[in-house]
């Protein structure tokens, strides 16, 4: 089955499984350097005085990284995406460690034409994040506007 | 006013403002490059045909500048936040385009003591982040947990 592209192409109810994202201690601390810099993203020792327990990812850096498993998948079929307005219940639930390889369970919850235009529509989606250990890490349900296959 | 540091200094109905983020292209490529790399993010010909008009960032990108933001205006009152279990309401109201300059308003919406965990609590927040023409580019709704300065 050829992955989904345009509006047409999805089915409500349909899941999809991919992704194979190796979380290196590297990349935690660059990206928390960056963009997140609290003590128990950049230090085990913080870390180990906090719930996490030891060093761990940024919260929005595994939101990156599931944007980046889900543009992989994307590949050969990103001619209808057009962008998110917006993601409801993104849930952290298990912090993600260096070492940890992290997959996307991906859910069809919904489809709606625009009515303000005809050419488009909105798909509303539940990812679904796990580690090797297959424990959910996080999860989110995003709105992502695509194009028609057939507009009209 | 000292900045709201454990869970007891927070005010529900009090708004900060701060920060103060210049995105350049340069970053806006770098972070789509490895997050994010859809056309509209890595290229202006391809955001020229979407709704978007220009290249303009990833909107996870947009989300790791506004923590950048609020980690910084932690600075020197960081020691009762505790990291967030989610994030409810992520909204993507403009596109995000370089040379933009953005900027962020807080507001505390609720605030909630842990039955289970009687050292700490759940602050409930609204972010708005906003460009350098007022316009109001993303908004979202972090929960997020703080060690309170007098447990029990």
């Amino acid at each position: 089955m050829s992955k989904p592209d345009y509006f047409e192409d999805f089915e409500v109810g349909a899941t999809q499984k991919f992704g194979r994202y190796r979380v290196t201690r590297e990349e935690i601390l660059k990206f928390a350097a960056k963009y997140d810099p609290q003590p128990f993203h950049l230090s085990d020792e913080a870390a180990a005085r906090t719930l996490f327990g030891s060093l761990c990812a940024s919260g929005w850096h595994t939101c990156a990284m599931l944007m980046s498993m889900i543009v992989e998948n994307m590949r050969g079929a990103n001619k209808g995406a057009l962008g998110s307005p917006g993601i409801d219940e993104v849930r952290w639930t298990k912090p993600v460690f260096p070492g940890d390889t992290l997959r996307v369970e991906s859910t069809i919850l919904d489809k709606k034409e625009s009515r303000s235009r005809p050419e488009i529509g909105t798909v509303y989606m539940q990812n679904k994040v796990y580690n090797q250990n297959d424990e959910l890490v996080m999860s989110n349900k995003p709105m992502v506007m695509f194009r028609k296959r057939n507009p009209g």
